[in-house]
């Protein structure tokens, strides 16, 4: 077990792994100490993300390039879709899809946007892969085309539109499965060549050994899913203790604890001059919570959840997914990019971010 | 008349036009055969169309250069407007516009998501003319914008806003047939060099003598006039049967009905390797729809409908038309193509049927 | 002062001078004759605005680069924002809400479609700089993602909302101006050689000496204002008499006042085939509407106003915003330009004026 203790010791980051038995000890002592429990769980849940992330990538190493890529897309946001799991058994759908958009949008704009700006303040300009940027926008274009439909139904009488509304849920999130997975096979399949450079493994990082590696993946796995029980329960309370609107919490807060351990590999891309990297990741991630981890959400709430669950988004959700995706395929097309393009697309995010953070608390 | 003949039996498409006297026949017998009638009308427009589309093309190409894409420009989707033309005399407004709508997202979807699939699926990566994509996404996009407007007034009171709505249409129909002319003058005429590739002339081909041409084209327009009648009548009916809803069979059915002859070129020219025709003639023909169809419907029917027609439309349908359009600005962009970028056009024009598709048929 | 006269007396233009101290006359003579103190406004504006132009530039040339710059770009829209201080401060917040809007959709669409047209009915393709263009479309989305916002909380329920939509627009009014700042930084600063051509001063223009210049921005600074409150207390009145509709009037008519000077410099510039300065122009002074005055007024309206003033917009406004920068994002992706481009802006921009004309005097 020594790479995995020599991990722990080089990276700062991991010594929140303490967090990890002080939340499950404080949930059994003190169970209606949600901010505590709170705080702890987000404390807790960024290190594991971040032992997940290197164990997939580890894993991915060993098994050669198609499969690697493969694991890496379907795995590469197992934290995102494994909190949004427990969250789905709670019944709390309105959090799911908070989380879900805030994703998309955490993603897309904030990793996105903090990569090109800390890239710019090192390098006057920088380049970056356009042809794998477009096809990861292009994926979002999709689904955002996919989450936009519900809402056509939404202005439509009640009644009628609500068992319509989970049937074209089904099969949407049916379709944006297959276009993933069409999307897997052209990037790690038949046109690899054109997306070869936007790869996730870390160049200097020797990978762990399979068996470490497989290991740390199931019992990480266990403990993030056991821990986000525990998130999941306290978060909203802990948001009004704050004094946060449940839609900035599910939209932002947790976005940004379920994205951890990918930002820090998107930064310290971007910091190398690895731009390609840091865009892989952001889009990447963005493009699989829309394709993958949505709609795999949806077809598991027919088994797990209290009821199935629709893809009709709050309106306003929607359209920052929209105007995100639109900020992404605007700023990627040139395939270059300097300090202010990140401040461009922090502040859209801000923007966002503030919205949210005013709005009325009993909207969503 | 021994090319015609020639050319019906060389395709195998042509023997369809069995289909026209048996339809013809049918109607006068049991006209209350609903079903039969609709898929007997549909098997004999797609001949007809197909002979429509050759004859016009041999016309424009003794026409010589300018005037033949001229006549192309105007009389390519003939079938589209003999079929509306048929509705709109009926005063059947909603199917009119569902089938405006249905054929822009079609050509611009289905038509050109298949051509870039089929076209991907026997060469790595196709390029096309950039220059033509983008001035078609062009005008396609400036009349989604035309089409926006009236749906602006839409959310105000009713009663103070049903004739603004009519004086705005007759606007922006003139707007819109200027606009055409003008993209007509651009195209054919100061900056031919431009565009001189997206020819609709299939190379091999020998054009029809011209007699033989003109009559054809006189000939089969009246055919198709007499077939749309039965088509509109029984197309309704027809549906409730099929259990499909009316917004789906405007949208789908009778824009894939209305463009079968187009699609065979564009789908011929993609597997050549002549992605700039495919492309020329999916947009072309939805710019053309949009541009020129759709409005000479809205002056037509102060002539001939039972009452003046406006260009509002349900917003969903003005919503994947908007999405369709930038849809197509986005992918005809880098001016390559490969079959996954197929796959994710096609894909949003499935997401578009199925919603389509299980939308509550009160609605349209 | 030989220069200013000189200028005048070269400039037809400058003739309607004589318009100013008419206008004051007639002000204090017949306080009724709204049409005609109109008109006379009007009159006196546009070359009041000619000559803060050139003083501005003249300053600016005298400063240096990057100081110069930053004086063009907060003083280059004073006429616009002396108008919208007097509707301010009269309480007239629909008018000043239309006329930012009608700004930023007239500069983006009038005057960059007029100058495409303009330059390419001389000039077979002219070509711009894309970077410029670029930045300034990106600024352009910022803003309108930041309109947008507001009306995100538009559909929810009024009383709980009213206050919210208040904090929301002082944050985001701060959130743009930092925009505005760091986007000066970049162009002015940082990224300088990227952007050197989209200079705004006229090459063959000999500055003014720098007292004459200061003078001049001084005092016709204060003549502005003061013509500025007769036009305001007039423009809705006149209106009526002229048939045409408050939006209209907000949007188009004092849109076209207040950036009469700039459109001169832009088109003559486009005749000239120095497309850069009319793009710079054009995209530069929509930019800087969205980016700064419209937040300082917005931060004025707590001073001066009777109530502080919200960037809630009527949902058609921010629309038109929202489409006219993503038709500036489309013409100038490609950094090339013809005549017909031209008129597709000039289209977009007259479907939005001819639906402006038709609406219902009730709403805005």
């Amino acid at each position: 077990m020594s790479p995995l203790f020599k991990e722990i010791r080089g990276s700062p980051i991991l010594w929140l792994l303490a967090a990890v038995p002080v939340v499950f000890l404080a949930a059994a002592l003190f169970p209606e100490a949600h901010t505590a429990l709170f705080v702890l769980s987000v404390l807790a849940i960024v290190p594991l993300a971040g032992l997940l992330s290197h164990a997939t990538e580890s894993v991915a190493a060993k098994t050669g390039d198609a499969a690697g890529g493969l694991l890496n897309a379907t795995l590469g946001n197992l934290t995102e879709l494994v909190i949004a799991l427990a969250a789905l058994q709670a019944g709390q759908y309105t959090l799911v899809k908070a989380s879900i958009a805030g994703a998309i949008v955490t993603n897309t704009l904030f990793m996105l946007g903090a990569s090109f700006l800390l890239g710019g303040l090192k390098y006057h300009i920088q380049e970056f892969n356009r042809a794998s940027a477009r096809l990861q926008a292009g994926l979002l274009f999709l689904a955002t085309v996919a989450l936009l439909m519900p809402s056509v139904l939404g202005g439509l009488d009640t009644a009628s539109v609500a068992p319509v509304t989970q049937t074209l849920s089904l099969s949407l999130a049916v379709l944006l499965i297959i276009g993933y997975g069409l999307g897997l096979l052209f990037t790690l399949g038949t046109h690899r060549e054109f997306f070869s450079s936007a790869d996730h493994a870390e160049a200097g990082e020797a990978p762990w050994p399979i068996g470490l590696a497989l290991g740390t993946l199931a019992g990480v796995t266990v403990l993030v899913a056991l821990v986000s029980e525990i998130f999941v329960e306290s978060v909203q309370e802990a948001a009004v203790a704050f004094g946060m609107t449940p839609a900035f919490v599910g939209f932002i807060v947790v976005a940004l604890v379920g994205a951890a351990a990918e930002m820090a590999s998107a930064f310290s891309g971007a910091r190398k001059n690895r731009l390609d990297l840091s865009v892989g990741i952001a889009l990447g991630s963005a493009s699989q919570i829309a394709l993958f981890v949505a709609p795999v959400l949806v077809l598991m709430s027919y088994v797990i959840g209290p009821s199935p669950m629709d893809l009709q988004f709050w309106p306003g959700a929607v359209m920052m997914m929209f105007l995100a995706t639109v900020t992404a395929m605007f700023v990627t097309n040139s395939g270059r990019s300097a300090w202010f393009v990140g401040v461009l697309v922090l502040m859209v995010y801000i923007i966002f971010a503030t919205t949210l953070y005013v709005l009325p608390p009993a909207v969503r």
